[in-house]
């Protein structure tokens, strides 16, 4: 068994977003993968497909289907026995529940899972995360001299609200309030919270289906998972003296 | 019966605090008061108070005793029938569930709480308040050319994430986040949205119990609530060419 | 000679505009009114028109036609001496100096011109209220309980760089920081600082010329200066418990 | 002669700060090095023990002494001519003019100087960066898909005034303010800025004579000028598809 440090993300997808990229990314520069979602079919899927290339990684689908407090908080204890001797080292929170209409037309039923994704289960994710790091040594490899780093995947709407993003808004608001909250509580135990603002549509296959060809063509104006992927490398390393809480991050052309 | 206009409340607290003085302050200048809340015997007790000075008034206490979609719901049809032929014209959601504590320490029911009043709730309220401001005419006294004006009232929370607060700013954002997409949404329609920052100590029954005696005699470092109810007044009546999305609020001698 | 308090104003424009609308305001509710500018012209016509209707008013015309640190000082020193038993209480940083450009057709000049306005010539004025201010008691009138009140106009562009605005903005954001130092630093004096966000069109004679005829006949599109007065005299009113640093102004139906 | 890409940096101190730690790791990964600066004697000891490591390295020491738009100029045609066929891919403008007293205290000397620096330094400095930039061709190298990257070091003044900052606020928001318009108006030319906000002190020569021994002696307490320079490599370094504009950077124990 080895002693690599642990990578988990919640929220894959079905393998070509951001999650799925940072897997992927960290894979190959020595972690040992674990995969949290909703849908095993597509965790399996990732999984294998990082295990091909020779690396440990392993699908924790959630027992209900859902993020909620015990499931979550299973997926880790599962995860804990997966690799008993290996310490988690990075953590990404990139569950997506995007709401997007008039105020008037969101349901109490969207409203409320926009909370219970960008809010409740980011905080039962979170306080896993952090319980787990505050069991390890500093990581003094490379200068870096943290316990662990807790990433959260943001977007435009994190930072303003507009008219057709009343529900997802005030979830993402709260996951940002979140991070800023656990990066100025935790950063005493060396414990690394950050949160990337992508400020700009996002290549996934589901993306694919709807955004207009010319912008799907042009490098400029859509966002790559792979380059979100080394932006949260480059934070999980960041030495200790200079640690960022947050970054945003939007194609060449964006317009903003 | 009069045909005053309506100003309603939901967040009275015990009657000493932001909300009962704006109550008090929309009375002496005109409005019949609504108030929305939790303890009917609270809301009885402003309720007389105000109509002793010749004003109507009524209580509407939440019928399951809490803040859920169909409590508020109810209490906006009530306050229809109390006052038929009255347009209402200002709303205060001034609701508040407070935590401070270390991230550790909160529970799953603080958190859902506090999400269910300064989210969930406030959607709720915001979606009557909305429905009824778009029946009415604009309100053209005093150049004020609007439908009618919701307020919310923020905190320090709202904007900052803290040690002590991730649960209390996780949902105070989410507020923020609400009041601002409608105040984008809806200004269109001429219904003007504000949010106050209310960053200092408030004085009321409650916090007079354990705040600091020196600050409570020292009228520059706390808050009192008859000064944010005549912002919330100011806001109210700003003319259509000039409206406030945002104000913060705070004593004199607040270090910040 | 009255001992109605002094509202002094920097930049009146030729009279159509926020300093001018507000300088009548304050007029009206008890003020003498002292008007700073670089064309006598204009602050004599405006003075005219103010001692028109019952109340003292002065141009102070900068002595080199420009807003230096000296040419500031001398204004102040004149205005004491025109008003020697009355308390300065209220003083408004107006002057702009508009710049929209693409960042390589800026000159140095413009770059200059625009630092030394909304910069240099801030500063100096600020030094001058501040120190005018220091030598007041409090003034309880309304239970305010505050030395002074000290109010700048911003605009959009004070929080936010744009395409062509990098040199307006450079300058605005200067202005906006100078705003919040002071209001921090002598709120423990009591005194009051306040900056107003203008986002939006202010209809002045100047700005008719060129916004499009459907923009200024819609009185939710664009910015009346008598309101942005208001909004002033609100400010100054404000009790001691719950002074507001800044808020922003903006038309109805503005997209933002 | 070398075909490497052309780093330059303005504001290298002594050589124990941010712009010196971020030009040697620039010379380690392939760039000639071009230094900018008041001080002939500092740049030429940067320079020297840069060749020392076998990398090209020039001092370029403003004519006049000082930042002005002609001795920026000047600089900037004096590195073309040194490296005729060599691109300039990155600049860094890093030059630091830091007062902190209170408002009062504040010569117009002093903020006439941070003005100066921060802004009209900065404007002329970005000019010569993007004229460089727009002449060039798109760096493809690892997918970066960029003409070049303008960087600027910013403070926690950079967004935030105070008791003592009103000068340099006021100056480095205005830097601030120029580095967010060049970002949006130049991104469509695929040209990147990014504006850093240090947050918390940096280890210098300089720092070390006054700061606190046991914070000095912290590694969580200090920041390093390494672990910024890394962050400007990181920010040099990224895809087209995902640019941050700004991010903060900070120790790990800060309280903020």
């Amino acid at each position: 068994m080895s002693v690599r440090p642990i990578f988990v993300v919640a929220g894959v997808g079905n393998g070509t977003g951001t999650g799925a990229a940072t897997a992927r990314l960290f894979a190959s520069v020595g972690y040992n993968i674990a995969l949290i979602g909703r849908t095993a079919e597509h965790l399996n899927k990732l999984a294998d497909e990082i295990r091909g290339i020779g690396v440990e990684a392993e699908a924790f689908p959630l027992g209900s289907g859902s993020y909620t407090s015990s499931s979550i908080q299973a997926a880790f204890a599962a995860i804990k026995s997966r690799w008993p001797a290996c310490p988690l080292r990075v953590a990404l929170f990139n569950v997506g529940c995007w709401v997007r209409a008039p105020f008037l037309d969101i349901t109490p039923e969207q409203l409320q899972e926009s909370v219970d994704i960008h809010i409740v289960a980011a905080f039962a994710f979170a306080r896993e995360v952090i319980l787990a790091f505050k069991e390890l040594d500093l990581d003094e490899e490379g200068g870096k001299g943290k316990r662990g780093t807790l990433l959260f995947t943001g977007a435009t709407s994190s930072t303003r609200g507009n008219t057709l993003s009343s529900a997802f808004s005030a979830s993402m608001f709260g996951t940002r309030a979140l991070s800023q909250s656990l990066a100025k509580e935790f950063g005493k135990e060396n414990i690394h919270v950050a949160h990337a603002i992508i400020d700009g549509g996002i290549i996934t296959d589901r993306t694919k289906t709807y955004a207009p060809k010319d912008v799907l063509a042009n490098p400029d104006r859509v966002v790559h998972p792979e380059n979100v992927a080394e932006s949260y490398l480059y934070l999980a390393n960041q030495g200790r003296s200079a640690w960022t809480w947050e970054l945003d991050l939007r194609p060449a052309h964006e317009k903003w």
